[in-house]
């Protein structure tokens, strides 16, 4: 059995939705899985001076216009939120909550909340948004909504997010196929044909 | 007449070779021309804070993965050269020297300077050494030694530079299809599609 595709993503990163809306697809196709893995992107930025690609002079104008550009291309919705970059502690903690119960009801849920942020715009910071996105999944709100404050799931996050520093994890998306590291919504060809079994040094 | 595709890049940028090895097949495809523009990109770095990859914690590490594993995906030979970063002043210069009087013929030298730098590793710093890789194409391997040390030809680089910096470059390689900037080796499939007639916010 062939081990699943490790997938790192922040919800605030655009190119992690652009990401987000083809990995299951592409994973699917080779006989893989895919693990969602939300984390902090901000810790790994502090590390590698890397600043919100918005607040760059230059490589802001041009993101605004790549990020819409790449959806169209795609051919999935993008709608830029207001209030980004928003980081979604909420969100990021509830898929890691759901995934010890059900890995694939927590791809679904990660997928449903950067389908409302980046897909339709809306703002998923608040608790009780998240777990108004998760309850069509059958996911009970209040449970969901008391889960997100525990100490454990709140340094469940932490530990996460270092465990993928530790592993060289440093953007959003980044993908593992085995140990085979790949960063950004524009390596998905790359993930495709590594899965077809190219790309390797020692073939 | 369909206006020439814009290539900048960096004789120092891997990515920029990547391109450099796609770009003619991928605008004669759509019959299009490729205008060969090679700049300074440590100074748009300096604007935007960026620093060369190898010097960025993690990155570095990834960038040295995904490099070569890019060249064989496109099945191009690929030799990290032992002096990287290097500055081609020479390079960069005889470039413009020779465009002012043959444009294709420029972008064939860029292409055997690029060939020479990444595919087989030697350096190309040394003017006498781009000398020595012009003579094949015919170009009089004296009066381009004589021609990149001229004033007109160094501060020709400076204002192409500028100018490129002032059109929103800030990468290498860094694609204008008419007025769509497109950033990364990355985007080459992005700019086929485009050139194709897909992607526009305005079909």
């Amino acid at each position: 059995m062939a081990r699943p595709i490790d997938f790192y993503f922040d919800f605030a990163s655009p190119y992690g939705y652009l990401a987000a809306t083809q990995i299951e697809r592409i994973a699917r196709a080779h006989g893989r899985s895919v693990v969602w893995r939300p984390i902090l992107i901000g810790v790994a930025m502090k590390l590698t001076g890397g600043r919100p690609l918005v607040e760059v002079p230059l490589r802001a104008d041009y993101t605004r216009r790549d990020v819409p550009r790449f959806a169209r291309l795609l051919g999935v919705p993008l709608t830029m939120p207001a209030g980004f970059p928003e980081i979604s502690l909420a969100g990021s903690r509830a898929v890691y909550w759901v995934a010890d119960r059900d890995a694939g009801l927590a791809s679904r849920l990660a997928r449903a909340l950067y389908d409302a942020h980046w897909g339709e715009g809306r703002s998923i910071k608040a608790p009780e948004t998240v777990a108004e996105l998760a309850a069509p999944l059958g996911i009970d709100a209040a449970a969901l909504m008391a889960a997100v404050q525990t100490p454990e799931i709140k340094e469940r996050l932490k530990t996460e997010t270092a465990a993928a520093l530790e592993r060289g994890v440093f953007g959003s998306p980044f993908i593992f196929v085995d140990d085979e590291p790949f960063w950004g919504a524009d390596r998905l060809d790359q993930v495709a044909m590594w899965l077809a079994g190219a790309g390797s040094a020692t073939p």
